[in-house]
Formats: structure tokens, sequence, C-alpha cells
């Protein structure tokens, strides 16, 4: 009998649905509030940040949406992605447990981000939108909205956080390359950048920021709208496509995941790989220990309050319930990948809340650590975003290890690391640093918290 | 009915053989001839260089060689590639041509270089190899072969073209995230990049040099074999998965190429992707327009001499009967891409010769102005050298729209642009110069050769 790896579907097998959570959450979802009135926020008041259809999406409680002809065509750039069956490093680790990836780095964009980039860019264009303003932290997100923008014909504005903007020239330039304008933030192109460079002029910048620009530049034109990378209920949804093919490829490998194990910054390629196993659970399914990982430098869901807040720094965004660190958080510079947000979708906060899925907290050192033992049995070189789930995925097969127990280990690889070389350099060359959220700055950011 | 965009195939679909078209040539091929005797090398000569089964693999005249299952097995790390209906760029030329393109830059070092990295470095393990010296121009031939050897847990030192190690510092780092020792070249490691260094201590290398260097590293010692990305026999062989695979992805899709196309520096992506269409017409097949494409700035086919020619600068390889600028060529250092060979592959060259291919060169320009339009048409950013490809599938795709013609265009993507972020952005500011390789220049080169 052959011995598979690689699990791949045909285009065919694209799903032709969005799974929405919404739909059997258990807990029904704290509704967003006005960040100026703190009533609950109407369709209305979204209407001048996103088309009508995001903002039905956001709010709706049927269990499955239909996938747009013109998004699936456009998912067939780099979809199905493939499952594999990480051999080598099971090898390597001389684990019992059998790891299994999905493989989000083979986009355009290089992550799993265009998933909801290409269905928010046609659902603007289609409601006329002729430019979209948004942040990007690592550049991820930027360099999938740009790629989007340009398959619509769509004009994007990208405010990218200054301590990404000087690490990560090539993010920039890739999303140049698509045609996007970039600007570091904070910047001068917007009042609540300026007021931040007043105050701080060699500010590194924040995602809460960079949001505030985006949501500014927005509001202040007529022909813009916003795009949020993450976070929202529309993009956790847009990500489900990747656990949705995960499910038709694990049933091909004929076995069913014990761990789901997925890095966590917004929540959204977390939510894409584990919402659909979820769904399976809470329809009367098996439960998954399913687990978010979040860098130590920015742990909203293992060191933060989950309480209300602004989803940016300065207030303009909806407050939504969530784990935060406090809207005024910024992450340390020294933080090599993206993961950097104060908050956490409120359907992954609600979920971790409640008890259904599992958060924990690593360093970046040992991320690195696992990226390159990945790389060098795998032969990916994964992005550090995704060194969070290969981290705590080794950790877990080596605890199957330990423990003689053949675990199957799931996790979600969602980007290439090709951007992140000089991380890796610093990281080989032991000039990486690494960083303990402290105490004191805890208290400090929980305070901040409007509870 | 469903219009299919993206054709894959499963794992089981990798080949279980090489085509070898020497089986299959009309015209022997001239064999190699030692540097220093001139007289033909025998598998003895080149013992001291790389392992007997690709020194005979070198000489075969079988038409199949087996694909051993540990290449194989980490083939499954990419393979089978997809092949690519280009509906959006077809939309965009408004050309009645159907574009179809063989995508190789989803590799682990991003182009199809691993095709041939995986089975050097298994053949070398087989014949308990240690160590492997190279040289790199571009980077990408250095990134397979750390990749290839990280697998294996093979050293690699790579000799990398100084134009290159300068321009290009995440291919060096990528290279060393794999665990590859990397230096410029030329370098104070050799008695060759010493001799070139004292003369021009300024010199931005070639690969002739750095050829130099990896074969002087490899015979003073006992440990290492030397590995060539191109050029050589049984790099086209390996190359072969390429055109097989796309053989049976043109089937499904129910078409057959009019034109196939691939960019050509030493000629292993274009072998890879034409020698098995090739084997079909020579074994009573329709013949197919085929079109290898190399830059104004290394115009060995549509400029150089057939004649016989040493591999490398410093007359330590063998010299083997092929298109030639002269062993001393040393292309502009601003030329963007790889494809900076003083040669070709004899094998390419003959069929050249023969007349059963085209040779076209275009300049840098162009190219990336078509790269752009194919990142921003079909999503992808594809590789300096790659874009030579696509500039000449555009250009017959636009000719076929001239004349009315439904043309079946193919050409393979050889890989993608990440690593050439900086190039792209110096096209996009208009600071990309370009370069015509001069008369005076020609004769020069065409004399060094001892025809």
């Amino acid at each position: 009998m052959v011995e598979r790896t690689r699990f791949t579907l045909a285009e065919e097998d694209i799903p032709r649905a969005w799974y929405n959570i919404s739909a059997d959450l258990p807990v029904p979802q704290s509704p967003a509030l006005h960040p100026g009135t703190h009533q609950p926020l109407g369709p209305a008041d979204l209407a001048p940040l996103f088309p009508m259809a995001l903002i039905m999406q956001e709010v709706s409680t049927e269990r499955e949406i239909e996938i747009p002809d013109p998004v699936r065509e456009l998912y067939k750039q780099y979809r199905p992605s493939p499952l594999v069956r990480a051999r080598r490093l099971e090898k390597a680790l001389d684990t019992p447990a059998h790891i299994y990836y999905k493989y989000e780095g083979g986009s355009p964009a290089g992550s799993h981000k265009p998933n909801t980039a290409i269905p928010q860019a046609f659902y603007n264009k289609e409601e006329g939108i002729k430019r979209i303003a948004t942040e990007t932290g690592a550049g991820q997100w930027g360099s999938a909205l740009a790629h989007a923008g340009a398959m619509f014909g769509i004009e994007v504005k990208v405010y990218m956080v200054r301590a990404s903007y000087d690490q990560k020239p090539y993010r920039r330039l890739m999303m140049e390359t698509y045609g996007a304008s970039v600007v570091a933030s904070p910047s001068m192109d917007t009042a609540a950048g300026r007021a931040i460079l007043a105050e701080h002029p060699n500010s590194t910048g924040s995602l809460g920021i960079a949001i505030s620009e985006a949501v500014e530049d927005t509001v202040m034109r007529d022909d813009t709208h916003y795009s949020l990378g993450s976070v929202l209920n529309h993009v956790m949804l847009h990500q489900t496509v990747i656990g949705l093919e995960s499910i038709k490829q694990m049933e091909i490998a004929g076995e069913e995941p014990d761990t789901i194990i997925a890095c966590a910054g917004g929540g959204s390629n977390f939510a894409g790989i584990s919402f659909p196993w979820l769904g399976l659970t809470f329809r009367g399914g098996r439960k998954y220990r399913i687990i978010a990982v979040e860098p130590e430098a920015a742990p909203s869901m293992t060191r933060g309050r989950y309480a209300y807040d602004y989803g940016d720094t300065a207030k303009m965004a909806p407050m939504v319930k969530m784990y935060t660190l406090g809207h005024d958080f910024i992450p340390e510079p020294i933080h090599a990948g993206g993961l950097r947000y104060h908050g956490m979708s409120p359907q992954v906060s609600l979920l971790k809340h409640e008890g259904f899925i599992e958060a924990r907290s690593v360093h970046q050192r040992p991320c690195f650590e696992a990226g390159i033992q990945f790389a060098r049995t795998e032969g990916l070189i994964p992005a550090p975003e995704s060194t969070h789930a290969i981290r705590v995925a080794i950790d877990e097969a080596l605890a199957a290890k330990a423990s003689g127990e053949k675990k199957v280990i799931l996790f979600n690889l969602s980007g290439h690391g090709y951007f992140d070389m000089t991380s890796y350099q610093r990281y080989l060359e032991g000039k990486l640093e690494d960083y303990e959220y402290p105490a004191e700055e805890v208290k400090h950011a929980l305070e901040s918290v409007e509870a």
C-alpha cells in the first residue's frame, strides 16, 4: 500500500459555501457597540465603512453562505490548498503522533489572507467602490488586499505599521508591484497619525494606530471603503474554506484529528482551520482539542481581559467584546512576526471564554527554532507567525511520544517566510531578542480597558 | 459545463521515470572533452566530481530512467506542480489564444531547481558523500541544493556570484536557513578566486568564475563532490518531470500546444518543459513550435558560436560543444535575473543547431513589464528569469490576435519573484537599466572560443 503524504483536491472541490459558526454558537455573541454612543451598532452605522453584503454577513446566522462564482474563480489561483502529512518531521521527532498541516502559503500573497481579501474586494466592487483603505502589520494582509484590488481594479491604500515597514521592505515592494500605495503608520496623511507623531515622533506604530488611520481615511472620502483582515465575523467566515477543505482531506487520509492548532493574532487563520471542526462538534460530533497559539509579546487571550474594548487606538472603530490588552497597547518592536493586535476576534474570544478552545502563549525564540526544524525536515520555510503553531504542534507531538499515545495533530501553516529571512538570520546569529510581557504592563493595559 | 482553470494531479501521478532525450536525438551528441588533454572524457575522469550514478545518466541512451523512491518521496513536497490556464491574462490581452502555464515556483526553493537538486543529493548520499560544493548565480540553484542537502544531511558550500550576493541578501539567508555555507564569488577561499581578485579587486563575478571555484573546492578535498544546476545532460534529464506532467495535464485540459516557451540560461527549465514534447515528435508525433528565450544581456544561442568551449572561466571544467559567448564572458551587473551563463546545455544547443527549436533574445525592461501584467492578472509575481518566457508568451498571444488564429500556447513559469522585489521596484521607479549586447563584445567573446 502506498503511503500518501500530500492530500490534494481538484478545483471542483473548492467549497461552494462558507461555514458561518454564528448558526451553531452555544452562547449568543454580544453585539458590537458604536464607539461614540456605546449603543448597539445597526447596519447603517457600518455602511460608511463596508459594503452591505459584508455587513449582512457580519450579523447573519445562516449556517451556509454561498461563495459567489467570481470569488471561487479567483480562489482557483491557489485553492484547494494542500493538506500534507509531515512524515519527515514525525521521523525527526521520533513520535508516534501523526502530524498533518494545511498549507496556505501557496497563495499569491503567500498566506491565508487572500481567502477574505478576494471576497471583500468583490463585494466592494459590486457596490461600485473604487478605493479601499486598510492597515497592515507584518504585511501579509496588505499584500493580500493589494492582490485582490489588482484582480478587481480597485485602488488600495495601505497604512503599514512603521516597525514592519522598516523591517520588511520586500513586503512593501510586493504591494506596490500589485499597484497599491503604501505609507508607514503613524503617517502625516491623517489627523490620527499626525497626533501620534506630535507626541511620539519616533513611534514604531501599532495595528491599533494603523486601523485608526485607515478608518479616518475612509470616512473622510466618498469613494473609499475600509477593509479589515481579521477580527470581524465576516473575516472568520471567509477563512472557513481552510477548515472545510481540511475535513474533506482528513477523510481522504482516513484519520480524524485529536488536536487542532493554529496561531492567533486577530484570530482569522485560527478560525479558518478550527471553526468547521467546531461546527461538527456543535452539531453532535466529538469534541476536538483546539489550541490557539499567541506570541508572548501580545498575549491577549492568555493575559488580557474579556471585555468590551475599542478596535483601534483612536476609538474610531466599533467596540466589541473580546480578549484585549487595551486599545492603546503597542507591541515591542523586537517582535519579529505579525500577531500584534491588542484584541482578538469576538467569536474566537467567546469560544475561549466558554471553554471550547484553549489558548497558549509562546516565546519567539523557541518558535524560530521550531521553524528551522520544520524547514530542514519538511522543506518549507514558514512565516514567523506560523512558527507559533509549529512550536505547539511539535510540543504536542513530543508529549505524545512521552506518553506513548498515537495522537493525530492537525495544524494550519498560515504562510511562508520568504519575506522574513532577516528575522531567521537574526535568530541564527543569536541576535533575535525575546520578550516576556511584564506584569506591570499587563496591569496598565487592563486598566485602560473600559470593562 | 465547468470551465477549468487549474489542472492538478495527485501525488500518484508524479512520473516514475525521467525521459532521456538521448534515446531519441536524431543526431548524436558530441562527447565532452577533458579540459587539459582535449580528449573525450571517460567516466573515470568525472568520478572526482560526480557520483557514478549521475555519470552513467550523463551518457545513458536508455529512454526511461527510473526515479528512485526516496527522490519521488521528496518530490511530493511540491509535485505534481499545477498546470494553469491563464484565463485572466487571455482576457486582458483580448486574444483568441489559449495560454497555459506550468508553475514550478511552489517548490521549497521557489523554482524548478529542486527537480535536479534532490536526485543529485540522493545519488551523492548513496555514494557516501558528506559535502557538496556548487556555484549559484541569482541564487535559485544554491537555494535548491541547500534544501536538498538539508533533506539528506549533506553539507553544502555555495559560491554565489558577487553581483547577486550583494543584490539578493534574502537568497543567501534562505540558503543559510537550510544550513548551507555561502560565500561571495570571486572569493579568497580558492586559488581561482584569489587570482581573479588580484587582477580585478571589484569583480562582480560570473557563473564561469563561481564554477571554477566550486570545482577547485571539490578536487582539493576527498569528502566533497561537485554539483551543477544546469547545462549537463543529467540535469536536463531530471527536469523532464515538468514536461511529462504537462503532457498528462494538457490531455486533461483536452488541448495540445502549438507553441511551447521557456526561458533559457543553462537550459534546464527549458529542457524540462520541452524535451518530453520533443520526444513525442521524434517518435512520430506532430511538430511543435518550441521557443527558448534568453536575455539580451547573455544571448548565447542568438549571438554566440556553436563550438567546443570550456564550462568555466579557469578551464577546469570539461569542454562541451555548445552555443557559447566565450568562457571569459561576464554579464553586465545591471542584468537583474539569472540566465547569466556564457554557454548553453549541449543538448539544447544541438537541438537549436539542427533546427528543432528556435531561440529569441529579449530585453529586461519589456520582460518586467510582462511580469507585472502577469502579476496583476494571474496573481503570481514571477521571477525575473520567468518573465522572459511570459514576455514571449504574451507576444505570441498578441500575434495570434493580430492573425485571428486560435493558438494554444504553453509556457513554463520556472519560479516566483519573492526574492526579486528590489528589481521590480527599480523597474517601477524607471531605474532599471537595459542592455544590448554590443557588436564589439560579440566579436571579442567569439574570438575567445577555441573552435
